[in-house]
This record gives structure tokens, C-alpha cells and sequence, in this order.
């Protein structure tokens, strides 16, 4: 039992840096929920959940670069919706003893990239743990045009965004103390949600299927041609892999928060994205430069058996 | 790595039982963000963690017992603006090894209770953790009028919905042993959010500011104070305790999930209530049936510090 509620430390960590956006958000932090200001369109809401020891590690990562990554995990799902994000809540339980260390710098890290993304955490939840800290944030946001994973047809081009790679090698690198570039370490640190390639209607026109790589390309892929009902046949030699990653980064590694998408056949491919190949009728078939053809494993980064 | 990614795993759990209810929710679990189809007025956000060890032990709730009141929980904050849920996203953590035997019971509670307050749940995450159970949830709402905490003005009625200290009084039986009603029992670990009180334009008009009772009345009646700016003078008499409960329980025990209102001098309190008392202009003040006056101090169930 304590004279201080905890939702008190909550507000004031959230709320003494900077005035909330007052347009969309009508009242944010510091009652029972969050009040938002619903557009015409599609509401979009979802989660992402972070466990120290397992997806993060403070030894090379600080509280700043986590606040960071947990919000653009979650966030990154409302880019791969053709979305946008109106409202944040973030949930942390954490050893009471290591509070006063942690959240200052989380809540830097974590309000920096919602409001380069354009939003802010309106709400949450404060608890202690035993043990790890647990991070869960939860996005709401809003699309004229949801794209989902299930509209991919055969004959249709298959693209991603950026390049791939970095976050698993950047992770092997961080966690193993090799010596690379620190842009490679931000990679894994830093990611960034990609709402500068979504959301015009160009794209809703052309994209017939979406989604972020989160759990690496191998495993995005055979989410698409599972929701889909389609196969894939990529060419390995187009896979923009990051200048320090590996072919086996770019196709397991997992957390490169770039966009998978599929484009109508004929549409312009918007810039920054990469064709891969195509989809077919079934299968996920790499095709090397040498013209073997080599079929992949719907394998990734699993956090639940990490 | 595994070649099954966590997510699968999640949509099976959520989709065996039963269809998504298809009018609110466009797109449910399965791609990166719910789809929900907004309506008039306010959309509604929160979030609220419960962590093993800290807000539940399976040595006396079972996985249904705690889905239900993880949910319970955070959609009493609907029902405390007077909203109504719409969609539901539930991130879970927990140690793979005891993963089998948790998350069936934990969803078949999670899944009733939702149902029960005319949504479901629309996607969540799930992953691994190395020592506790995590859950968050997150719950989307909407509402025509939301209700504050921020209103409540001098002069107003103060009133409680049903009754208070049984979720403390059955909590101390459950971890300790007592001989107790079942139905006892139930209101710690079954609490029921409130909507059955709130939505309709009636309680809108009269009611002036709403809380959620989590952390006990004097709690929340400070954080009620704290928001409107202004004090609270109750009957100890009149405060509703559970048959079970003392009034230590009544005022500090928290979980009950009932609803601490206030209302416009003169407007009839609606059925459910029990008038407490007024607001004034400052202090926390309890009057006992003798006439002594006694300061309450604003502590309740502090799920950090606990």
C-alpha cells in the first residue's frame, strides 16, 4: 500500500515534457482511458508486447533505444495497413528498484518516435514485476484504404521496401561485440516505421497486399501466400540486403520493419521499394543467379521460442 | 527459431471457437492491425497490465478466472467514461513450458467476458517470457458523451454503484485461506464492468464526473478531487459494503470495479447508486454516524509499490 497511485507517476513522466496534440487527441493522458477523435475511414488497432531476455537487452541496448523500438514495432503494423496512427497506450511492469533508471529514458525514447511519426502515447499503464520488465503497446490509428495480406493474385509483382538484413546483423553485432559501423547497430536499435511510403491514394490503387517484416523475409512471405492464397517466386539476386547482412540475415533475421507488398501487374512501383519477383499460384521459390531454384522455409525470428 | 511463428498460434487460440462478430469489425485477428469500422462521436483507448505474482496467483484463480478479470479490468475504464467497447487487442508473455496450460482457459475466459460486454477480442501478440505471466490488454470504445473526471462541482452528489470491499474481502480469503461464500470469492476474482449504469443520454445529463473504483474508494475519490479541483464530504454510513466486507475494505481495498460518480444537485440518482455524500470545495472528509469527522488519506491498492 502506498500514498501514491501509480497512474500519478505515469502522467508525470508522460505528460511533463510536452503538451499533448490537442486536434486529435481530446483527452489524453490521466483519466480512464484516452479520448480520440474518430476521422471517416477505418479505425485500426494492435499491439506489440516487448520482455527483457527476450526481445531486448539492456546491456547493449539503453532504455532510450527501447522506448524507441517497442513503439516502432507496434506502430510499424499501422504503416503495413496503409495507416496512419492517431493514439498510443504503453503498458510496463518493471522491478520497482530499477524504475527510477528506466523510465525517464523509455518514455524519451518512446515519445520521440511516436511524434515523428505524428502522435503520441495518450494513456497506459504503470505496474511492477518480479523480474523483467514487460512492455506492451498498444497503436489505434486510422486508413481510407486498409490494405490487408489476403489480396495478392497470381501475376502480380512482389516488392520491399528499403534494404534488409541490418537489424539481425546489427543484432549479432551488438550482441557479440563484433566491430561494425554504428549505423549497422542502429539498424537493429532504431527502426523506423514507414508511414513516408503509405497512405496516398497512388498506392491504395496499386498495393494489393501488405505487410512489415517483422519476423524476417522467408516468414512474411508465407504469411502473404497463406492469407493470399498464392505462392511466390522471388529472384535472390534482387533482395536489397543491407551492406553488411548476409543473404541468411535478409531471409531469417527478422526485425527490419521495411514493407512487403504486392503490386498490381502494370502498376508503377513507388520509389523505395525493391521488385522481388512475383506471385504465382503456390510456393515460395528463391531462384538464384545461377538459376537453381531453392525453396524456402517459412522460418523467422519467433519470439515465443527465443 | 521455430517454423511456426507465435501469431499462428494466437489466431488459432482466438478463431477456433467461434466467428468474429462482423458488423463492428472489419478485419480481425490474423493481418497486422484490426480493422473496426468507427462511428459518431468519441473513440476510447486504455490499457491496464496484470502481472503473475503482483495482480493474480494461479494457486487460486484459474486461467479462466484471470482472462476474465484482465479483460474486466481494463473494460471497466470503458464503462468509467461512459463508453462502450468495441475492440479488444491482448498481449500476453508467459513461460512457453506452462504456455499449453494457460492460454485455453486463459482465452475462453478473456473471449466470455468480452462477448458479455458486446465485443471480442480483434488481435493481441503472444510471446515468451522467462519467469512470470505478462497480460496486457487494450480495449478501443467509443462513446456519444465521454464522462470525465474532471467535472465534479460543489454542490454536487457523490455515489457508488453497488457494493464495496468484497473483491478485498474475497481477495484475503482466496490467499489466505478463510472459510468464505463462493460468491465472495467471485467478486475478487470475477468483477463485472458496469455498463449496464452508463450510455444512456439520461446519465449523461446528470452524471458530472465518473471514475472506475480500482484502488479503493478514498483513492478514488482523491483522484475525482484531484482532476475537478474541489473536496468530497461522505456518511460512513451510507457507504454500500458488501455483506462480507468491512469498511477498512470498502475504503482501501480496491478491485471492485464498481462506478464512483457524481451528479447535478437536484438530478434523481439512477437505479444501481447509493448517494455517499457531496463535493465541496476542498479536503477528503468521512462522517461518522456519531458525528466525528476523520480525514481520509488517499492510499489505495498500489499495484507498483505492492
Amino acid at each position: 500500500v502506498s500514498k501514491k497511485p501509480s497512474e500519478f507517476k505515469l502522467i508525470s513522466l508522460i505528460s511533463k515534457e510536452l503538451p499533448l496534440p490537442a486536434e486529435r487527441v481530446e483527452l489524453g493522458i490521466g483519466d480512464d482511458a484516452a479520448v480520440l477523435k474518430p476521422a471517416r475511414g477505418h479505425a485500426l488497432l494492435c499491439s506489440d508486447a516487448m520482455v527483457e531476455g527476450v526481445h531486448f537487452d539492456l546491456n547493449y541496448a539503453t532504455p532510450e533505444d527501447i522506448g524507441h523500438k517497442a513503439l516502432a514495432a507496434c506502430l510499424s503494423d499501422l504503416a503495413a495497413m496503409n495507416g496512419r496512427p492517431v493514439g498510443i497506450v504503453v503498458s510496463l511492469a518493471l522491478p520497482q528498484d530499477r524504475a527510477a533508471k528506466f523510465l525517464d529514458g523509455f518514455y524519451k525514447g518512446a515519445r520521440a518516435i511516436a511524434q515523428s511519426c505524428g502522435c503520441d502515447i495518450v494513456g497506459g499503464d504503470l505496474s511492477s514485476s518480479p523480474n523483467e520488465i514487460f512492455i506492451d503497446v498498444a497503436c489505434y490509428g486510422e486508413t481510407d484504404h486498409p490494405i490487408s495480406r489476403s489480396g495478392a493474385k497470381p501475376g502480380d509483382l512482389v516488392a520491399v521496401s528499403g534494404t534488409l538484413g541490418g537489424s539481425s546483423a546489427g543484432f549479432k553485432s551488438l550482441s557479440g561485440g563484433y566491430d561494425t559501423s554504428d549505423s549497422l547497430k542502429q539498424k537493429h536499435l532504431r527502426p523506423q516505421p514507414r508511414f513516408d511510403l503509405v497512405g496516398t491514394p497512388e498506392f491504395a490503387v496499386a498495393c494489393t497486399s501488405l505487410i512489415d517484416i517483422s519476423d524476417g523475409l522467408a516468414s512474411e512471405l508465407s504469411h502473404l501466400a497463406e492469407k493470399s492464397r498464392v505462392g511466390f517466386e522471388i529472384q535472390s539476386a534482387n533482395i536489397p540486403l543491407h551492406d553488411e547482412a548476409t543473404l541468411h540475415d535478409g531471409l531469417y533475421g527478422g526485425e527490419d520493419y521495411e514493407l512487403l507488398a504486392t503490386f498490381m501487374p502494370g502498376a508503377s512501383i513507388p520509389d523505395g521499394f525493391t521488385v522481388l519477383g512475383r506471385v504465382t499460384d503456390s510456393g515460395l521459390t528463391m531462384v538464384h543467379a545461377d538459376g537453381e531454384r531453392e525453396t524456402l522455409q517459412p522460418q523467422g525470428f519467433d519470439h515465443f521460442s527465443s
